[in-house]
């Protein structure tokens, strides 16, 4: 009997095994200590988009955080790909995950001598904002509490599973009825939400925030159409009155793109209905899902 | 063939199983979001110290997160003692775990349809300190450049694994040639290490810090100790400078109790030995574990 990947296939110790066997131990400081970081890069009607970019932010978090997975790139490269290849999934959310492992002496605190192990894994693709919400637009709210941890406690541009303050303010917009929520820095600046980086239209330029989040591929493809369609870009700080009097505002994730905000807090965009310039964005964005030059084509198995 | 428990057991759905075989899935919250409590207990010549003050954390740790794992605190507290009396551990570090799990509806983003679940495990005594360390008294740095996360961001009073900061400032204090490191917040005062409280003695008066780190149990042992030995003793702020000066510096977790400390940054404490008041309170720590109130007896299996 063959493997069942249709939840899911994950790559663990030069294997591709079904998802539901993907495990790692209680033990390892990679949950313990989050001492761990990830990548995410998606897979969309068979081919993995701007792959390469993705891996050079997840070489460079690993090298910040000082681990050493023992694999070169171009094999972690191969075991995206070959993972992807055999699970079938033609539409994925591709996880590259490397944590600090556990210590190789039995009872030391040292995070210097520790098994730094890698693994990956994919699933059907996911939506950050489920595709009728995009649809409609999003209602997200200002997370008037938690604060996003700032860059020196831990470093956004390391992806990290550090979403304490994440999972905090996402309950409080749940519960008020927003979709989502996007969190502000300590000076009151607007800085990404769960999954997502966060972008506005001021007076005619598309803004996003320039630190205090994730340097996002899905945010630098946005900058780039933006180039390309002739739109004023610019990534500086945007404080919270700034963000609220906005023309526009939409997310943009590896997790389903640049999608539409309709609704911040009280305040209704654009006669609740995606703008004009998110809107040629969200367009771009999946047109250029067809250029050779930043799509890679799986051969399944 | 019965199992084997010498490096540790774990409890999970109902069973308690070898530690080697206890882990959990890589997509579950607990890990990728780190939306997780734990609390840890130490089993010490076979009697649990103070389970019920643990007990107790660790309920309100899951209340604040607003997680519910279907068991009562009657039933978690039988695991952990069951646990404990199949391994045969009679010095243990026992980690009860709460995590989020992962969704009821495959594709939600929704933290509160989730299947949260407990898990526990135990392994043979850890100590933060390493006892030969202890002895000679812990060599200390305050973090320069990583800073504790903030309360507004993550409260550090339900015990988490958001250690970001605490590894990064781990890194830079090992490389240094110290054996451990103490954060400050972002106003300039101390917090708290990693997997430790901090004490300074500061004109005959013991004080630490009153917030930004968690509400550890042996610093509650700690307090109640002073107060019995008649030391004053004060939860406050602390400032940089006034640690610095302090005449003795010690360290409190349960993993290890309290541990002298001698050297902080370039500074020699009180002739490089542990101070008067230190060795009297890590005297008394210990005489208590023989107190049949503060201890609960394992009949082992």
């Amino acid at each position: 009997m063959s493997a069942d990947y249709t939840s899911g296939a994950a790559w663990m110790n030069a294997k591709v095994i079904p998802i539901s066997d993907a495990k790692i131990s209680v033990f390892d400081w990679g949950l313990t200590r989050s001492d761990i970081t990830y990548d995410v890069v998606h897979v969309w009607d068979g081919a993995f988009f701007r792959l390469d970019d993705y891996l050079d932010r997840f070489m460079a978090s690993m090298g910040k955080l000082r681990m050493d997975v023992g694999m070169e790139r171009a094999e972690i490269r191969a075991a995206l790909i070959d993972m992807v290849a055999t699970s079938g999934l033609t539409s994925a959310y591709v996880s590259m995950v490397a944590s600090r492992g556990t210590p190789i002496v039995a009872g030391t605190r040292d995070p210097r001598a520790c098994n730094n192990h890698f693994y990956a894994w994919a699933v059907p693709f996911v939506w950050v904002i489920p595709q009728d919400v995009a649809k409609r637009g999003a209602h997200i709210s200002l997370a008037e509490d938690a604060r996003r941890i700032p860059i020196n406690s831990v470093d956004p541009t390391v992806k990290n599973y550090h979403w304490g303050d994440m999972t905090a303010a996402l309950f409080q917009a749940l519960d008020a009825g927003y979709d989502t929520t996007v969190l502000l820095d300590h000076d009151g600046c607007v800085t990404e939400g769960p999954g997502f980086n966060i972008f506005a239209v001021v007076d005619g330029t598309v803004v996003t925030p320039k630190s205090g989040m994730l340097e996002g591929i899905t945010r630098k493809t946005v900058m780039e159409i933006c180039a390309e369609l002739g739109i004023p870009c610019e990534a500086r700080d945007i404080p919270k009155d700034v963000f609220l009097s906005a023309d526009e505002v939409f997310t943009a994730t590896t997790a389903g793109g640049p999608v539409a905000v309709t609704r911040v807090n009280e305040r209704i965009l654009g006669n609740d209905a995606t703008g004009a310039i998110t809107e040629r964005i969200i367009k771009t964005y999946w047109d250029w899902h067809t250029r050779t030059d930043l799509n890679l084509k799986v051969t399944y198995k």
